[in-house]
């Protein structure tokens, strides 16, 4: 073992990417991508932690409407997923310019991204200054799973799922599940 | 699409295991592993979050001692990850039943893990009560990276990291980068 001391930057992989849908006070939708959304409490209540930068366009409408959906994507979408988080929904109209396809969520206004297998409705408890982001930290209310990736017994099929990893800056794929000896 | 509401249980996916070393007041090192750490501020400064639940062992250290480190692991000691998730170090060493090698650090007193890669040093900012877990918020005072998984640019080689991501309860190896259209 040989170690090297560097200055740490998001030093943490892999990671899982997010589409978070919000909407403006008219209910005009926007889609913001990032590089990592948390698992805080897991299970009573579930509670997702994102972090966003000030300056994002999507930290003023979550800030104003109290609402997000996180979105969990696909490989198939890994290139709106990266179109999503080069343009600023200010300008432009992420939905209309990725053609992702919005669909009515059941709690929230934001809608839902279709072509996404898994989708968290979530309602805004609260944010926090962390160091170079905001920590919005939210309550699941309600999640959608496609029925494609759901197994006999209910249970998602990692396999199905078609995800990906974001490590270092890159998207990955998943390889194989390694077994529990 | 055909889309079936669930009850959200961990639903984020994949994402990053860490082996987080803390110490006692008498300096006797324990291992915790978690299925997540969290990115949240990403460089000026560097924050990592875990969250930890009351009853484990770690977060009474941690609370006392205000320091930890997170050990990304490798394929290669996945069965050391599980096993230190399965014992408690209030009762056992789990340096010495795991076999893994405790490596002195620079700016804290629990030490790295040497079979980890990556080691990042975190000095405790906080805790917070979020639902069913405490999250620690701890900034990354320094960071170690093995020569072996860095390029020509000092850059982390991420095909080089034998890394793994936890998804829904399993382990799974990263597969391809996939190419940024």
């Amino acid at each position: 073992m040989n170690k090297r001391q560097v200055v740490p930057h998001r030093p943490i992989y892999p990671t899982p990417a997010g589409l978070i849908t919000s909407v403006d006070a008219a209910g005009r939708p926007n889609i913001l991508t990032l590089g990592e959304v948390f698992n805080i409490s897991i299970s009573r209540p579930v509670i997702l932690g994102i972090a966003i930068r000030k300056e994002r366009y999507s930290h003023q409408l979550i800030s104003e409407t109290r609402e997000y959906v996180v979105n969990l994507p696909t490989q198939e979408i890994a290139q709106q997923v990266w179109y999503c988080g080069s343009v600023s929904g200010r300008t432009v109209d992420k939905f209309a310019g990725s053609g992702l396809t919005p669909v009515p969520a059941q709690r929230v206004r934001p809608p839902l991204i279709a072509e996404c297998p898994v989708n968290l409705e979530c309602k805004l408890l609260g944010v926090q200054e962390i160091g170079d982001h905001d920590l919005f930290l939210g309550e699941a209310v309600a999640q959608h799973v496609d029925e494609d990736v759901l197994d006999e017994t209910g249970r998602i099929a990692v396999g199905k799922l078609r995800a990906f990893a974001f490590v270092n800056g890159e998207f990955w794929t998943l390889g194989q599940k390694m077994p529990r000896i």
